[in-house]
């Protein structure tokens, strides 16, 4: 008999059936069992009656064997219909069972609420839960929404490249590669040079790039490798060309997240995000005066003050800082020519406490960022590939990163942002802690 | 002004109209100047007459040159309208011309056809040929067209990490990180084990990852950094599910780049694939038997001839070929129970003469999984965490892996992978040659 999908079910009342997929739960009562079963559309409940030819299979069957299924789809009496859940209104009366796998006695019920080093290490499990597989689900729309915005805006994919052949930037957080023949390569920080590049080629492009970062920063916010959105245009006018497509960018991907996936936001007990009329914009002296600060930079607890604020006083879970002094950007970050204090065309977007997105209008001139490379202490050598777009006409450009384990994140309210990477890679762990990858233990 | 993208145009005879973009050519004609103009959506003839007021700063202007121009959209005379070429039949008389950006003397003509490495030594600049435009549009609608494809029939996208903590499979291939504290980390060859851990997740997934080679091949169809694009279904009966869902992304993908790019494969001078009415399938026995071969894998030119006989055959420029041994594939692939000469679940699909693609039915059974991996002379322990999905439950399952660069190269006849990698790296290239990062040369 052909497969139906458990989403599907609603539409064959009265008829036999036959589902393939997970025992997510599994409740002896007696003489009756009840299972629920999980597919990649959804969940449903299944009770084998006494006396079913089915009873002796389904009492060795445990949680998370995997199964195929055949039975009746019956409407429950209305007393026990549950209308708030999927399939809450029928039941299959189970007819019989194949076991297509087996599974182990699970380390723990794979929904229960552990510590994040456990859910970390049991990763193949602890994804099957309600939680986690709502969390990549929104992850995998957010990407898909965000390329679908700029590709209406004229923006080109492109693929970014990982391995990069100098350090140029001299920063210490970069992983070393041993490369052919004792040669050095170097992870990429980010796809920055390269999307410059192409948008002396494509004017407007756009990818999503793993970036790899060495800092020995063990936060609720950093990650060793993540997942960078990044955009550059061209023929912009200044930064609130690039901050405006940004705005239209995210608006478009929380609505349509908030609509498509409006169960993931009831099972994280959060909301979705609040977009005001329009994202409120401060400059970095306007932020800092707000709540008290000083300095070059925002600090995390003004991030999460300003955030406040502007939820307060603009509906917005969003909100721009512009004027970063230049001297704290990037080599390649405009200088805001008007201003007399050393400020930049670079900008931060906030979100829900936490800086998401970083961006600025670019040098476009060949000789003002051979100038720039050299101010900062650095070989312009190093850069001859990159000024290459430079030297054969750039126009006035700009662009921004997001980073998409933050920005989700955010979007579902998590306290780690490792909790928002599948994979997550750190100080200590790639897949399970560093230090066990030498064990020598052999798996039962 | 506000501006007009070039490929709008023609829907303003008569106007004057504001356009932004590069001098793509200039021709000088005593008294008069005329130039192509370049910006995302097109080109577009402009002429400055005599007397214009514009006339000494065109005189000014050379190749490359990034400007913003004003100018009346003119109906070219019958005579001189060229009806093959975008914007053929208007001409911009050209008022009054500002200069974004200049441009120092290009090395060659970005279009002129030179040999690879001079071509990829300047890559900044030759990326904005016609030819390289196309190919890398040609490539983001691949990438589009696969991931459309795949999430129509109901699987998730995730991000696959690259980088992996234990040369687990023990291939000389794999490039080694200096990772934290003096630990190695590696970079991945594939997002395999990780996509078979999510088939325990969602059943149904795919990514387009970066993915690292170590392997000292210099040919026309290695890169040692490229992009894979993978899927991995669960509750298959047999390999063929795999095959059948890839022909049909496929195909969808073929139709969709050669209704959308048309323009491509006239720059690049071929022609759309042909799909016949379905592709070809021979196991190895028979396609080695067509072309007098044998031995356990196919040979490059025994593969052009195969696909020269699917294409006279079957009017298809993809076979499939199946039934590889199970000791020359991957230590996940499922063996035929059938057969009795050690054939495997594997498969590749050919493409213009081409393995673009290879795929298989895996094993599922844990106890299997460990026996094979040991078998292979390779710990388990060094598998524990993979091994959690095949613990706890994992239904039978497939999948496959489609290079996007070689895709590329094959739907667009290029005689040389790197063509179809805006960036690639191998043995002796980063971005420049290797040898010449450490140059302390200053540019001019």
């Amino acid at each position: 008999m052909e497969r139906t999908l458990i989403g599907e079910l609603g539409k064959h009342v009265g008829k036999t059936v036959s589902i393939s997929g997970w025992v997510d739960v599994r409740r002896d009562q007696g003489k009756m069992v009840f299972f629920d079963f999980r597919d990649r559309s959804g969940v449903v409940q299944g009770v084998v009656l006494p006396g079913s030819a089915a009873i002796e299979i389904a009492k060795e069957i445990k949680t998370e064997y995997v199964v195929q299924v055949e039975g009746v789809v019956n409407k429950r009496p209305e007393k026990n219909a549950q209308a708030d859940k999927q399939n809450g209104d029928i039941e299959l009366e189970i007819k019989g069972i194949e076991i297509l796998s087996g599974a182990q006695v699970l380390p723990f019920p794979k929904d229960e609420e552990v510590n994040l080093d456990t859910r970390l290490d049991n990763r193949p499990l602890t994804l099957r839960s309600a939680r986690d597989r709502a969390i990549f689900e929104v992850q995998a729309a957010i990407a898909d929404a965000y390329r679908d915005a700029l590709a209406e805006q004229g923006f080109t994919e492109f693929q970014a490249p990982a391995l990069v052949g100098s350090d140029a930037e001299g920063g210490a957080a970069v992983f070393k590669v041993d490369y052919f023949y004792d040669q050095n390569a170097y992870l990429a920080t980010s796809p920055q040079l390269y999307k410059q590049i192409l948008v002396g080629v494509f004017e407007r492009v756009f990818t999503i790039a793993r970036i790899f970062r060495a800092e020995k920063s063990a936060t609720t916010r950093h990650l060793s490798e993540l997942t960078q959105m990044d955009f550059e245009m061209g023929f912009i006018k200044d930064e609130f060309d690039v901050m405006a497509v940004l705005e239209s960018v995210v608006r478009s991907t929380v609505e349509r997240v908030g609509k498509e996936h409006s169960d993931a936001f009831k099972i994280l007990g959060t909301e979705v995000p609040r977009l005001g009329k329009k994202f409120p914009i401060l400059t970095l002296r306007e932020a800092q005066e707000k709540v008290g600060a000083s300095g070059d930079d925002m600090e995390p607890e003004h991030e999460r003050k300003i955030c406040e604020w502007a939820l307060k006083e603009h509906d917005s879970d969003f909100v721009f800082i512009t004027k970063f002094p230049t001297k704290v950007r990037a080599f390649y970050t405009m200088a805001d020519s008007s201003s007399s204090t050393g400020e930049s065309r670079g900008f931060d977007l906030l979100f829900r406490g936490l800086e998401i997105n970083s961006g600025a209008q670019r040098i476009h001139n060949y000789d003002e960022m051979v100038a720039r490379i050299k101010e900062r202490g650095m070989n312009p050598e190093k850069f001859s590939f990159y000024l290459q777009a430079f030297k054969y006409g750039m126009p006035p450009h700009g662009g921004c990163s997001t980073g998409l384990e933050r920005f989700t994140s955010r979007m579902l309210n998590l306290p780690n942002v490792k909790e928002a990477s599948l994979f997550p890679r750190d100080l200590n762990r790639i897949d399970v802690l560093l230090s066990k990858n030498e064990s020598d233990t052999v798996p039962d």
